[in-house]
């Protein structure tokens, strides 16, 4: 063990929001809380761009019900970015900045809770301090609903939002189903190079009201073959759904979404394309062949922040990442992110934590086993079942107001 | 009271899918199946079609607690159809195969689940019934998600749909909030002619989290105020969501949605347009005009069969208009609709149920008060909120399984 090191922490969240990231916030602020050596507790506004701008809400100040609400409040209550960090050996600018913000506050641990991009920063800014010769240890803390993160099991964000997406499948499977002939319906799901979510709609069939295809971005894509699988079963049966991802590209990697655009591509700050419109396209395209009436269904935003069908299992594992992260930092760790290994005790799942070097992380995206797509390439298989649904389980206690979410109403004081 | 009239009952869901038309069907068949004088319950397959196909299932065979899951199970679970039936004064071809099947199964009573078509067949098939000296009651049930049915204070449907655009609503503004600025986010909801549901995205802005503006289809659209609204709010907040009602038409009563259509336009067999792509039509042009970071989201089929977040008002009403039928079926009343009434006893929300001539109520639709939107015609007023907040409330018991929704699995035998 380390010798104790005394100083302040930072918590900052930073790209896409998922219902359970505040969970994992709560669990680093209630734990630094509650750790003595931390003397202070900040929240950076807006992730990196909160230290860059001095802007730090203290969490000491806050109060402690409304800081347990933050375990079902959606999305980044501290506020997200999508700031791109430069190498700090070609551009040290920002992190010079950082340093300072870091001494005035006596930061001696820094917390940052986010996908791949975030564990990117974060891996720069530990080898930057540790270079520099600051005493600050730095650990990711993961999340992301595309669950395509390196070295764990699973992230914190997909668990919630596989359970909405087959939750929401199952209803409109429901709905889509309701005249005996002449629906086709197609649902877009999240997911750019990795089909995690968009299988998970697939959980929806396995409880007996679901897509009866689903189509993944770890396969090319062929429309053909698309078509005539829909077809086929609409033939059969009068109507069909079907679950895709956004991420469904051809041979030659080009995004099916890009095939029809109309719209003007949006990019974001990494560059990422920002997909969509991909569900009425494939739609449309079904109604020209075979006169069906068609929907065309995104799930959007919609399935990364419904905190109000997390799963109890994500929200106790997203707090428990937060919560091992403090722990981690304050026995000596630094330049990790804490990770998941999944256990089955007597046929039960359950899950520990360990830690991984960032830039073993950062930057890799882990996709779905082949193994677990099937041969047609329209479904996954069992394995995948099984590796979903225990991620998906119990229903977190949630306090409502007037029937609706109540979520933690923070005061955010800044720093001086 | 008349005299006891024995026979057997069917009963047919007809339209859009709704959260809780399956409590209603459950109200009717529960009660039905406890009333001595109605000798057999049927449903019919796909509303009326079943009755022309000779397609009924027999409700009698049902396992109880099956059909109680109807309660939380969405969509039409006997199925449903959008079929126009002709008048019987000018083509009486479906009437006389309808009397034929309610001979041969000695159909006393006939219950039919919808909106305003269906109440519109409900009362051909009553008149024709009368007309030719059949004895059969004939009493609609309502429901609609649009909540545009005459003569009624509310309609089931309306309050599960309201809860699920609020809550969904109070997320998303969460999400489209979570950076600090450069984005505008368009929410469509449903409502063809009235604005009931878009309204309902207002119920999340009181409760702390949802949409600056509201746009209702009562109010003409005027383009370019839109885009000034929009626009002042950016420029103030960095960020905004907007909720558009996708029956939003210009002054000559022309759809907005059909100014960029690049699809063809699907009608449906009453003739109505299905609208669709608004939100992301809007957002593509306040895309134009800022710059912004834009995402159109379509609630489509999901918010009218989220039964997951189904209000327990809504379906504890919806059940009780189902029983109302039969039992003022049963007392002789025929030719009616059930409807609601609201009445305050302590400040506490009531309801109770009246019976409306069917005719006063078909082909009628019951728009938002013009008093209850603002002078900017981009909000509705607290009169609103008033009055949609009590139909959202409470949480119903529901089974799941897998932590999935476990919805009624009905045996559905076809009667010989």
């Amino acid at each position: 063990m380390e010798k104790e090191l005394k100083g302040a922490c930072i918590i900052g969240q930073s790209g896409g929001p998922t219902a359970v990231i505040n969970a994992s916030a709560y669990g680093v602020i209630r734990t630094a809380l509650d750790t003595d050596c931390i003397t202070k507790v900040y929240g950076a506004a807006h992730g990196i761009k909160g230290v860059l701008d001095d802007k730090l809400y203290i969490m000491d100040e806050e109060d402690p019900h409304e800081l347990e609400l933050l375990k079902n409040t959606p999305s980044s209550e501290l506020g997200s970015v999508r700031y791109k960090i430069a190498d700090p050996e070609k551009d040290d600018t920002d992190y010079k900045r950082i340093l300072e913000i870091f001494k005035k506050y006596d930061v001696r641990y820094f917390f940052y809770n986010g996908g791949n991009d975030s564990m990117d920063t974060c891996e720069k800014i530990s080898r930057y301090m540790k270079n520099v010769g600051y005493e600050c240890r730095v650990i990711g803390v993961p999340k992301t609903v595309d669950n395509d993160l390196f070295g764990t099991d699973h992230c914190p964000g997909f668990g919630s939002a596989a359970k909405y997406i087959a939750t929401s499948c199952m209803e409109v499977s429901k709905d889509a189903r309701v005249y005996d002939k002449g629906m086709i319906t197609v649902v877009e799901i999240m997911g750019r190079h990795a089909g995690w979510l968009a299988g998970s709609a697939a959980l929806a069939s396995y409880c007996g009201s679901g897509p009866d295809l689903v189509y993944l971005p770890e396969v090319d894509f062929n429309y053909e073959k698309f078509c005539e699988d829909v077809i086929s079963i609409y033939k059969k049966q009068g109507n069909v759904l079907v679950a895709v991802s956004e991420g469904i590209h051809d041979a030659q990697g080009r995004f099916i979404s890009e095939y029809g655009s109309t719209t003007a591509q949006q990019k974001d700050a990494f560059g990422h394309a920002q997909l969509g419109g991909l569900a009425v396209q494939l739609a449309d395209e079904l109604k020209k062949r075979t006169g069906a009436k068609v929907r065309g269904i995104e799930l959007s935003l919609l399935q990364r922040c419904a905190s109000h069908l997390a799963s109890k299992v994500d929200v106790d594992e997203a707090v428990l990442a937060g919560k091992k992260a403090v722990e981690a930092a304050v026995k000596g760790e630094s330049g990790k992110m804490v990770a998941f290994e999944r256990k089955y005790v007597n046929g039960k799942y359950t899950c520990r934590t360990k830690l991984l070097p960032l830039n073993s992380v950062a930057n890799f995206e882990k996709k779905v086993p082949l193994e677990w797509i099937n041969k047609e390439g329209n479904n996954v298989t069992k394995e995948f079942i099984d590796y979903a649904m225990p991620l998906i389980q119990g229903q977190p206690k949630r306090e409502v107001e007037n029937s609706l979410p109540r979520y933690a109403r923070l005061k955010k004081i800044v720093a001086k």
